[in-house]
């Protein structure tokens, strides 16, 4: 399993991944943020789930059209290069659908893409394995792919488009994947995290996280102890009995 | 949709519900706590998720033995008790199952079952649709069914069996629920709490709380508001760049 997710904010992008894949019982790791740069004219950020054989043939692709000049490396604006990466799923799905769907595997590859071309604002999208985009908005400033349940309460508290910093948005997209890894086994470090300015047009903010990373420790201890600080601040739950309160 | 969980702690038993019920678009309330009681001699409690029309009739075949001095009023043991939910539910099963896979339906009905007899200590499990019964235990100390994702990393950090006191374990609950609640709208009030202090064999600390309910409100915005204070004591991350922070 996995778990990626992309932020979006007034400030710009956080992106996050997981790096824990598994097939049946073997259990490995690999990047699942991939990174594609023009200095100073263009930057995508692409977070990858599902069959990993699937979504490196994707990237394999995208790789191979952006350096001979083609694909990303043109797309003329970030909707383009969402319908890039969907038409290259396409491309996947049409070699390989069709025989995996006979073994009963069905085609499962998600992304999510955050960026900028020069230009435009930065912008967030999901891609869906059919190829088809979703665009993160201002109500919904955040796309999830792979494992998204465990990681999302937190983020639809602390996640607004208008008032998170980035550096906030970094911190919760931490807490949600180490709420997702908590919870299941099979979600796991290290974390990659990479914060994006609006209009940087590089890439500055970058850190993989080890499990053994003292900042990481840090947070998730911290992470552990501040809902038992909360939950002692609640007031009573009143019963309806005698003795109404427990 | 629907989340129930129940909680077992050296003190006893906390078990917690909501009352959406759902088929297709139309959207209607529903009790899911069920209750069966022998004053001073047997207290159980049930807590369904799944297909209402089916948990609706293992209750009520439930109720009828009950009524007429069988099934779980005579049950020797707790495990007894799950094993009496687990054959009903296969006698369900036998009438319906047949039906509902033709049209490619599920047979989905699952159980949490807490409560103690005189004699024992108090238990908690959960019963899967095909009858079979899992305990809770003392590594594992709470069980939930239906949307259970959302809810459980608040129950990971905070329930614990050894020193979790049943106060806390209804305040988790109810942050679990109101979580659950926020991130899946099929999920909603009211919420049925029970709290239960082992050796009572009678049920004391009962309560529904409406969407409406003063300190469930005062618990959802705590709630809302506690992560973002959280966040902010939270160490700074640090890059991989020149400017390593943000």
């Amino acid at each position: 399993m996995s778990y990626c997710l992309g932020i979006k904010t007034h400030e710009g992008l956080v992106l996050a991944s997981d790096s824990r894949t598994s097939a049946g019982d073997q259990v490995s790791l690999c990047q699942k943020m991939h990174i594609f740069v023009v200095g100073g004219e263009r930057v995508f950020v692409l977070l990858t789930s599902g069959s990993l054989s699937l979504s490196q043939s994707v990237i394999t692709l995208l790789r191979k059209d952006f350096d001979a000049g083609g694909g990303l490396a043109t797309a003329a604006s970030l909707y383009d290069a969402a319908r890039v990466v969907g038409s290259t799923i396409r491309r996947v799905s049409d070699l390989d659908r069709e025989a995996l769907e006979r073994d009963k595997l069905s085609f499962n590859c998600h992304f999510v893409m955050g960026g900028q071309i020069r230009g435009e604002e930065p912008d967030l999208y999901l891609i869906y394995p059919q190829g088809n985009p979703l665009r993160a908005s201002i109500d919904s400033p955040y796309l999830q792919i792979g494992e998204t349940k465990y990681g999302r309460p937190i983020l639809d508290r602390g996640i607004k488009y208008d008032s998170t910093s980035l550096e906030f948005a970094a911190k919760y997209a931490l807490i949600s994947l180490d709420s997702t890894m908590r919870s299941n086994s099979t979600v796991g470090p290290p974390v990659d995290m990479l914060v994006y300015r609006a209009g940087d047009l590089e890439l500055k903010y970058h850190r993989r996280l080890a499990a053994s990373a003292p900042d990481l420790k840090e947070i998730h201890l911290h992470w552990e102890q501040s809902p038992r600080k909360a939950v002692m601040e609640l007031p009573p739950i009143q019963f309806e009995s005698v003795e109404n309160q427990i």
